[in-house]
C-alpha cells in the first residue's frame, strides 16, 4: 500500500510511472487499443493499454476482467484534456486480484428496493460515492464551525431512562431486566445541563423515532447535530443557524464541485444562499399563505404543503420565528410581546425542501416551567434532574437542532432522504 | 450576548471595560474588600469589588449571592500574576440574575453515587469541565486526523437486523412489531462494504454493550472510533494506529495541558508518547510474560492482569500482533507465515490502562471466510451480503477500532471510565 497513487493525485504525478488499486469500473476496445476505467474510491481514470507495449500476458487479461473486479496497474501518467479527470494513464502492466463474477448491479436502471436490498454494492456506485462525500463534507463543516467557535462538543447519551413527552415514537430496550431504556429523539435537554457548565456546547449524534411514516423525509435513525448556548437568546440563535448554513454551503461549494456536477445538482440555488436570510414571524407567514391561497387559522400548526409553499417563495432559507404556544414543545419560552406565542424558529430550506432547523429560547423560569409541565400533562417526577437547570443559577439560554439527512438531501438534490445516509433504516427495512 | 467577554479572552482586554455573564464558584470577604471568583464555561476568575468604588447596592448583592447562583458583572480588567488566568476584574458593576438555593454540591466530598445522581450539576465542577473539555479535543483530533488523510466518514448503523455472534451481550428492541433490531456493537463489517467502495473509510459514533460487568473499564454505551482501509495490510494499519495515537497526545499537549493540570494528570508520561513504539508478537508478549512471573499457555487469551503487566513494562504504547486464531473473531485472516495465528493488533497503553485499539487484516478469499464462520458456529444466512465483498473484486484490506472513553480515561488519568463520557450508562445506571 506504501507507494500506492490515489486517482485523485494523478495532476501531481503526470509524465511518472504509478501504481493505482482499484476495481474495474468499466471497459472497451477499438483496434489493437483496450481501454480500462478503473475506480478507487477517489476517482475514475481511463487506463490505456496497446499491444505490443504491454506484456502479452497482461493484454490478454482484458477479456477475463468483468465488472468490480479488483486489480492493480502500473502505467505512465499522461496528461489529457478530454479525459474528465485531465489524466490518462499508459498502462505497462495489469495484474488482476480477484474477478467478480456477474456483478448485480449492471449498469442498467434497477428499481430502488433491489437497490436498497444491495446497499452494500450500490455504494460502488458514482452517484452515491459522491452523496457520501458530500455527507462528509458537510459534517466535517458543521464541526469545524463550532470547533472554530469553541463550543466544546458534548455527546448526549442514547439511552433515556423515561418516556417524558409519550412512548409512541419511542424505540425501548430491556435493560438488564429490571427498568425500561428509551433510545433517544434529541439530546437537548442534556445539552441545556453541560451549557450551563461550559457555557457553548454542541452534539451530534444518532436519534431516533418509531414513526409509521413512509415519507420522502423519514428515517427511522438518523443524525441530528443540536447546541446550545447559555445567556443566548432567540435573536441569537437565528444568527448563528444562519451563519451555520452559509458556512455549510461555502464549504461544500469550495471542495465538492465535482461531485455536485456528478449528482446533477444545480449550483446556482446554491450560490444564492446569502446572508441575510428572510426572517418572517409566524402571523406574518399566515398572511402570505393566505395571499398564495393557503388559509391556515391563527394557532395552527404549518403542514407540509404550507412549508412548501413558504420555501418556495424565497430562493435561500427563510426564518420563520414566533409560532403559537400550543403548536410547540414545553420547553419554549413565551414571547413577552405576545405571550400567545413562543419565542422559537424554525428554518425552511428553499426549493420545496422545508424545515430543516429547530431551535427556541427555552423557559428559564421554575415556576412558568411548571406551569407548561402541567399544560402538557408531563410528569414532573422524571424531568426533577431537569427542572434543576432552573433552581441553581437559572440564565436565559437557546438552542436549536439540524436534521443531517434533510440538510445533505437539499444540498445534493435528493428527492428522498433514504440515499443521504449510508445504511438507510426505514420503518420497512433494516438491512442489510 | 452580543457583547459578551469570556474569561478565557481575558487576556486580550486588559485594561479594559468588559462584560461578563456566569455563575459564582466562590466568594470571600477581606475588611472593605470583597471578591467573588466567577465561572463562565471557560474558566474562572476573581473580581474584586471595594466599599466605595462600586454602587451600595451592588456591593451589597455580594451577601446574596450563593454558589451557583448566576450573575452579570463588569469591570476593568487588570493583569495579576498572582491570579490563576493571569488577571483580575475590578468590579464596576454586580448583577445577579437567579439566586441558588442550597446547591446541592458543596465543597465538601461527596461519594461517587450522589454525584452521578447529579450528573446534570457535577458537571460544572472544574475537574468535570476538564475532562470534558479534554474529550472534545481527543474527538477533533481524531476527525482532524482522518480529513487531513482524506479518509471519508461513513456514519454505520445502530440498528442491525442480526445477532450473527449471539444475543447474549447485544440490547434489543422492537422493529414495528413484526421483527427485533439490535443495537450496534460494531460498525466494522459495515465500514469493510464502504471501504470496497470509497477506500479509506472511518465512523465515529455509539456502540452498545450489554455486559453483565461492572468494572472500572466498562460501559453500556461508549464510543468507538473505526476505521477501515482497501488494500491494507497488518503492517499499514500498525503505522496508522501508532501515529494516530501520537497525533492525539501532540495535540493535547499543545491545547490542553491548563485541563490536564487541572486533574493533577502528570504530563511527563505523556510526553514520553513518541514513534516507534514497541512491537512484539504474542509469541514473544507470552515470553516476557514468563520471565515476569506470568505463566500463560500458548493458545489462551492474554487477561486483564497479562495486559496490565505488558502494559506497565513500556513507557509507550505496545503492539501486541498475531495472537492465536482461536482467541479471535472469525473475520481476521490467517498469518500465512504460521496460520496457528492470524494478521491481528492490540494496542495496549501505558501506566496499566491496557487495550485502547484492536485491529487486524481481515479474511478477503470467500472459500476461507466460509470456514471460519463454520469454525465459530456462525449462520451463513445473515452474513450474505457480508460474503458478497469476498465474491465481487475482493482485495486485503484491514482495520481497527479505538475505544473512545479508555483513551480519555488513560489521558485524563481517569481510574474509572464512568468520568470520561457526559452521561454515563452502566449496567446499574442509566439516569439523569
Amino acid at each position: 500500500m506504501t507507494n500506492l497513487t490515489y486517482i485523485e493525485d494523478l495532476s501531481a504525478k503526470a509524465g511518472q510511472e504509478v501504481t493505482l488499486q482499484g476495481w474495474l469500473y468499466n471497459k472497451r476496445s477499438s483496434g489493437k487499443v483496450r481501454f480500462l476505467i478503473l475506480r478507487d474510491g477517489t476517482g475514475l481514470v481511463q487506463s490505456v493499454m496497446v499491444k505490443g507495449k504491454i506484456p502479452e500476458a497482461d493484454f490478454a487479461a482484458f477479456d477475463r476482467l468483468t465488472q468490480e473486479s479488483s486489480l492493480w496497474v502500473t502505467g505512465l501518467v499522461r496528461a489529457e484534456p478530454r479525459a474528465p479527470g485531465g489524466y490518462e494513464l499508459d498502462l505497462t502492466s495489469v495484474h488482476p486480484w480477484h474477478l467478480a463474477q456477474d456483478y448485480p448491479i449492471a449498469p442498467k436502471e434497477h428499481g430502488v428496493d433491489f437497490l436498497l436490498n444491495h446497499r452494500h454494492l450500490w455504494l460502488r456506485s458514482p452517484r452515491q460515492q459522491a452523496i457520501l462525500r458530500v455527507r462528509d463534507e458537510i459534517i466535517r463543516a458543521c464541526r469545524d464551525f463550532f470547533g472554530e467557535r469553541r463550543f466544546i462538543l458534548v455527546d448526549t447519551p442514547i439511552f433515556t431512562p423515561t418516556a417524558c413527552e409519550g412512548t409512541t415514537t419511542l424505540f425501548e430496550t430491556d435493560y438488564f431486566g429490571d427498568r425500561k431504556a428509551y433510545l433517544t429523539q434529541s439530546g437537548q435537554l442534556y445539552l441545556e445541563a453541560a451549557a450551563m457548565a461550559l457555557g457553548k456546547v454542541y452534539c451530534f449524534g444518532p436519534t431516533f423515532r418509531a414513526e409509521k411514516s413512509k415519507t420522502r423525509r423519514h428515517l427511522t435513525e438518523f443524525w441530528m447535530l443540536e447546541t446550545e448556548i447559555a445567556f443566548a437568546e432567540l435573536e441569537d440563535i437565528m444568527a448563528l443557524a444562519e451563519a451555520l448554513i452559509c458556512a455549510i454551503i461555502q464549504r461544500v461549494l469550495a471542495t465538492r464541485v465535482k461531485e455536485l456536477t456528478a449528482l446533477e445538482r444545480p449550483l446556482g440555488p446554491l450560490e444564492a444562499i446569502q446572508p441575510p436570510f428572510p426572517r418572517l414571524s409566524y402571523t406574518a407567514a399566515l398572511e402570505r399563505l393566505a395571499a398564495g391561497g393557503h388559509q391556515v387559522p391563527w394557532g395552527e400548526d404549518l403542514g407540509a404543503p404550507e412549508e412548501s409553499f413558504l420555501s418556495e417563495s424565497f430562493d435561500r432559507p427563510v426564518l420563520i420565528h414566533r409560532y403559537p404556544k400550543n403548536c410547540k414543545a414545553f420547553y419554549m419560552k413565551p414571547d413577552p410581546g405576545d405571550p400567545r406565542t413562543v419565542l422559537c424558529v424554525d428554518v425552511l430550506a428553499p426549493e420545496g425542501v422545508g424545515e430543516i432547523v429547530g431551535g427556541s429560547q427555552r423557559e428559564d423560569d421554575l415556576e412558568a416551567l411548571l406551569e407548561r409541565l402541567e399544560e402538557h400533562h408531563l410528569p414532573r417526577e422524571p424531568l426533577e434532574w431537569y427542572l434543576d437547570l432552573r433552581r441553581y443559577g437559572s440564565v436565559p439560554h437557546s438552542g436549536f437542532g439540524l436534521g443531517l439527512e434533510r440538510l445533505v438531501a437539499w444540498i445534493c438534490g435528493l428527492h428522498h432522504v433514504r440515499e443521504a445516509i449510508p445504511f438507510p433504516r426505514l420503518m420497512d427495512r433494516l438491512a442489510p
